[in-house]
């Protein structure tokens, strides 16, 4: 059986994943918002965000009673700062389906995203969230393998980033400046969404080896760096 | 005289003044380097960044430390953790100014902002540049209310970047789309920027008075709500 030191890091690691879970739906539900122009689904999503936070406040104050009774040295004190940060990644994830969902919400009954960038933007939303499926998943088993594996899958999201703005370029583009401004930031929600998934499962990385991955964020634009 | 744990904790709080100072004085180069297209300033910017991951890693290491060695409760083990964050906002506002410097060198030699832009951008970047001398100040200080005074200012950032905006969706806007994406990445960056630089005056509050500002970031668009 496990003490009530451990139970309560285990309570943290368990937080962490219900969290990348909430935001991984999250991501998912807004993309399908802004792609039907669902406003229930849209509201259904910003509403949902209060939880995220919500499990965030809980754990930190988790995280900081732990540091302040246990003490924890070496590998647990690792843990417990690491989780904090994750904790930070995943809240501002869920910020960012938010602002998806707003999108969606804004324009109603109009559609933000045009006809010919659906699938683009569909296979962002798809995944933004398969990628934070991964992240969870190496919370949950500590894969350094796994977490290293995500940094390529996040190419793959840089590229999707560079197709779109590739149309939002073109001299063919003529679905006027606002919508080209909408399509510019719902890329970089993506884009920052992906990082913070990439980042959690860099965090991993670091719980179990101690070392830093590097530069944890490459955040792309100016302008999709080729 | 202080002693050894004290003057660590002195010096984690001088790492931050330090940072602050530093992505303050990046974001007013970086800003001058877009407008002036001026290359050199903004390689300037670009190089300056690392000197700001340094330090943030730094700060990181001697926080961890002193979580291990010293083991602080109360009040002291909230300077600590709270140290942390700030140091990851001061981190990414450091990338915000980076970004902008990357666009300016990635339109150089062309103005990546056209000239009726050119004052609201010249606002943005002096207002982030006040916003975060006021929020190293606030550290310094322990000052609650110049702290909450930040968030009135915040509201001069909102302003800006609607004015911003307006001008985007103006039927009048004769610049093309890759100038709107553009101009629309760059007010989301000076508008990310003062986020964290309210966010580290918001964190003196929780400092000071244990209590937790509401809402951290508010992070304005979809589309900049009204």
């Amino acid at each position: 059986m496990r003490d009530a030191y451990h139970e309560e890091l285990d309570s943290i690691g368990d937080g962490l994943v219900e969290m990348a879970r909430l935001v991984g739906s999250a991501i998912g539900r807004a993309t399908t918002a802004i792609l039907d122009a669902d406003l229930n689904l849209a509201e259904n999503v910003i509403e949902g965000d209060k939880k995220v936070d919500e499990l965030h406040h809980d754990l930190e104050g988790k995280a900081i009673a732990l540091l302040a009774r246990q003490q924890p040295v070496a590998t647990d004190l690792r843990i417990v700062v690491t989780s904090l940060r994750m904790s930070a990644d995943l809240e501002r994830s869920g910020d960012l389906a938010q602002h998806v969902a707003k999108l969606a919400r804004l324009r109603f009954p109009e559609r933000a995203v045009p006809r010919d960038l659906h699938a683009t933007i569909l296979e962002m939303g798809q995944l933004a969230q398969r990628l934070m499926a991964k992240a969870a998943e190496c919370v949950i088993t500590k894969d350094v393998d796994l977490a290293l594996q995500l940094e390529a899958d996040d190419d793959a999201m840089d590229l999707l980033h560079r197709t779109l703005f590739q149309h939002l370029i073109d001299d063919r583009w003529k679905h006027g400046i606002e919508t080209a401004v909408d399509v510019t930031l719902l890329g970089r929600y993506y884009e920052r969404f992906a990082d913070h998934a990439v980042a959690v499962a860099k965090r991993v990385v670091f719980l179990v080896t101690g070392e830093h991955a590097d530069d944890l964020q490459q955040d792309l634009p100016p302008e999709i760096q080729a």
